[in-house]
């Protein structure tokens, strides 16, 4: 079928490219004349008949918001938008409301697979009405992967569901990795295991931790296996602070994911001022040593 | 080759099948004479070929320790002893020792893969001299999944680093099923995601959270999909406890592993000491309502 | 001076009396007549000498926000609002730019101190400009307790700033709580130390962890040595999710402060579902026992 | 009455100290002529009338151990050893079996307080049988704060009671110092509040979260308002282990003092082997940019 794409960056351009190799007519707009089919959100638009689908796929926020106001005032009654970005949830009810009053669909999709989906299919989690999921179908059936739909495919409810369902696979996902990475440093700290990388890529078959996410740490170990061409800064997107928010919007206890995503802020700290804090404390009341900020680091005074 | 196997329990029996379709030699020997192939542990080995190699399947601590030294008695120089069971890594170290003094070789093996291992193969993670880890290759060749030898066979360093590294991977497993269990029930808490079997169904292809777990939780939602024929309410065997342990012994901070073990501590606590502290203080400084105990729960008195 | 005072709840009627016994004339409303001294809002204001002091002390939400709505009508330019309940810091400033709009002055102001804060007096942390805290330092320093200013009352900031003090105050009183929470569990867990109370009375004084929350431990203790007159079930107001939520906007690590509201979210919870997922997982891969849910709990099979 | 003190640094020394303003007769020995007051241990036992009393203050572990053993040697029957170092509590049993072999009894002595002990006095938690310390009571009451014995002494229990006791103590103060931590890293970071040291400040009357500690703190940022003079480096003796260590073993939930012995560790990290792990990760399933490690740090490529 018809597709119009907005938003043609490292996710868009390879979804694009997925779903021409699968037999759709693709139209894509990106602000970067060099990827893009169309010389405008308009003329992307006037590019489609009608009725027309588009899928919005740029970053999450004021992006995602103008490029819906901008398409509710491009498109017609009965077209129908897919906004695949990482939304927030909360703000697919207002796409979607904004649209309804001009009789356009709305279905909110969340979309896993990285740079890798382009040859092995991107999960999808889906939200909106059932009539517009069937009739987009199609795209989404180009976009997972093989094997059979409900294997990477939902219709996990009502508009925000799909990103919903994207923003909780994106806390477990902060859950799975602090979980090989705490194995890892302590696999890595041991005298006894001498060979980690051996052990981390023999957990690939047969074992309760086989995951791909595992794949992927042993394919990071293959060109790098002490890790050190890389620093343990971790950034973090929306995703993994939503979930928590939600967990204490819905009093469910989230300790895990929650470590996961302190343990990225802390990554991030070139000095931590809660540390500071207790730094000082022990010092006052034992007169424990403690670290001068400065060039040279370290300081006398017995401990107690 | 051929083998004798001590310990024909849920793991042993199923290693015994898988070996010998291979084409192995297997002397079981099991207190359950239903299961066993000899009448005693002497008999066993009386049963057994010199040079002998006897795998060890029976619980840690003091079954397998009083395992070994019988063992140490029964065999003879250039015999080799696997010991396969979830043992710590420290016992093994005393293990080697005591047998050592006999002549008697010493392997400790990681074995991961449940009640699946006798058709997808077992993960095996071995600590010991490398010409007793060749001279035992056929039997781990045996159990190990089908694939590269090394993705599901590492040996990891030398005595107790297999039970090292097990360890490590079940505390890596505590962490993974925390993550999916957190995110599990905030979906369920969810009101805009209404199917929440087919997200997590959904996740199994494409995602980065696919993994092997993932799949089981895919099943158990099969037969039960809210989960509710069960309690939450779980055990914890060493593994988790001593991968903490370790991580302080290494001062490697793992907040996503202690948490997923204190949550299994508080599922099995009717009622929470320090939350009855918590709820004495909060009554005491603001007069805050406190549930009694006995028959009737939940008293008066209003917040602040 | 002269203070109208809306809410004469546990904080508030309390508050009207330390007022008074410093000397203050105070108007009291609240929607019992019982303990109110004027009919109605209206009345309240009608009974001030203009320019007037209002203190708000109703719930934070909804009821603050109706509150501070009809006093933007009753009110006259140069009139002052002090909102001294447990909002969100967000509010304020809401609520300070509708009031500015008529002319009238606004302060927030954390109050901690609980039921004991009539005779010692409230801590207070106030948000706003200068020459209304100025304005308003007879009422705060009657409210606030004996001893030097600056250890009872804090100029925290411009509006928002007491409540946001008040708030991080309030995480901090989540992460004491716990932590003495767990002590006490663990000593009640010991077969060691044999008289518990004796211990945390002992901690009073010369110790490290003395605190006015340990003396009110040891007073719980007193009534209860064993605190089991009352259940492991904690509520929680907005002002622990709050501070884990501004933390995550600032990216600050808060490990303690969310794990002691996860704790409480998981000390009312009468089944975990995130605990039967895993207890779902443990039964798939290793054919753990799990606890069947209903009358009767528990069952089966052996563990690996 | 008389009391040997082996160990006068910055604990023993003090206790000394006051011990002797009590009227009481305290020869010390140290390895450190400077301070000691007798040549030798043997030298100390010899200035000593029987029965004897002697306070060990050395390091924990070896140090300790060596010191129970030497004075085994040296002492009596019917004299009295009270040891009042961090010890492990499973230390005591050992020391009280081996000198109960000699007739020579044996205290366990929880000792909090740090510099300040000297004039505030010092919290006591004791671990032994009521006849010994029925002995050691006037010392227990020259070295602990004035006011009522059991606001500052607690007889906890059997052999190793004390020092059990101390251990949770401190796993308290871990938590305790990381929950003011937390919170001053938010107050720190808000834009709102402009006034951090005064907010801490005017916590020290009235509000809940008064204490020692926060005495304490507002102490250091009397002297240093960003702590800034200081890195956020934290070191950490055992107690703070051992009682997560004992958590695991009594199946106690600890989620607040694991949370802050864990950030103590990270803080101590140049760079952490696990968020390498979390970012090698990233960058493998979405391209995510890495910090590479080197002199220059911060690499290109975008996100998704």
């Amino acid at each position: 079928m018809q597709l119009g794409l907005v938003g043609l960056g490292k996710m868009g351009f390879n979804m694009r490219e997925r779903l021409r190799r699968a037999g759709h007519d693709v139209v894509g707009y990106d602000r970067n004349p060099d990827v893009s089919d169309a010389s405008s959100l308009a003329d992307l638009v006037a590019k489609l008949d009608g009725p027309r689908t588009v899928w919005i796929m740029v970053p999450a926020g004021a992006p995602t918001r103008q490029t819906v106001e901008e398409l509710g005032e491009l498109l017609s009654e009965g077209d129908l938008v897919i906004e695949g970005g990482n939304s927030r949830f909360t703000d697919d009810q207002e796409h979607a409301k904004f649209l309804a009053a001009k009789g356009i669909g709305y279905l909110d999709c969340g979309v896993s697979g990285g740079v890798w989906g382009l040859e092995n299919g991107y999960g999808l989690m889906v939200g909106g009405d059932k009539s517009n999921v069937d009739r987009a179908m199609p795209i989404f059936d180009a976009l997972r992967p093989e094997g059979p739909r409900e294997e990477g495919f939902a219709h996990a409810g009502a508009v925000g569901a799909g990103h919903f369902s994207k923003m909780v696979h994106n806390g477990i996902e902060y859950g799975l990795m602090q979980a090989y990475a705490e194995g890892f440093e302590l696999l890595d700290a041991s005298e006894v295991v001498t060979d980690v990388p051996s052990v981390i890529k023999a957990w690939q078959r047969g074992t309760v931790v086989r995951s791909w996410l595992l794949d992927l740490l042993v394919r990071a170990l293959d060109s790098d296996p002490e890790l050190d061409d890389l620093r343990g800064y971790v950034e973090d997107s929306g995703e993994g602070r939503w979930t928590v928010e939600e967990a204490i919007n819905h009093a469910v206890p989230a300790p895990v994911i929650s470590a996961a995503l302190f343990a990225r802020f802390a990554s991030r700290q070139e000095d931590s001022p809660a540390m500071r804090a207790v730094a000082a404390l022990r010092n006052q009341f034992g007169g424990h040593a403690v670290h001068k900020a400065g060039p040279t680091s370290g300081s006398g005074s017995t401990g107690s």
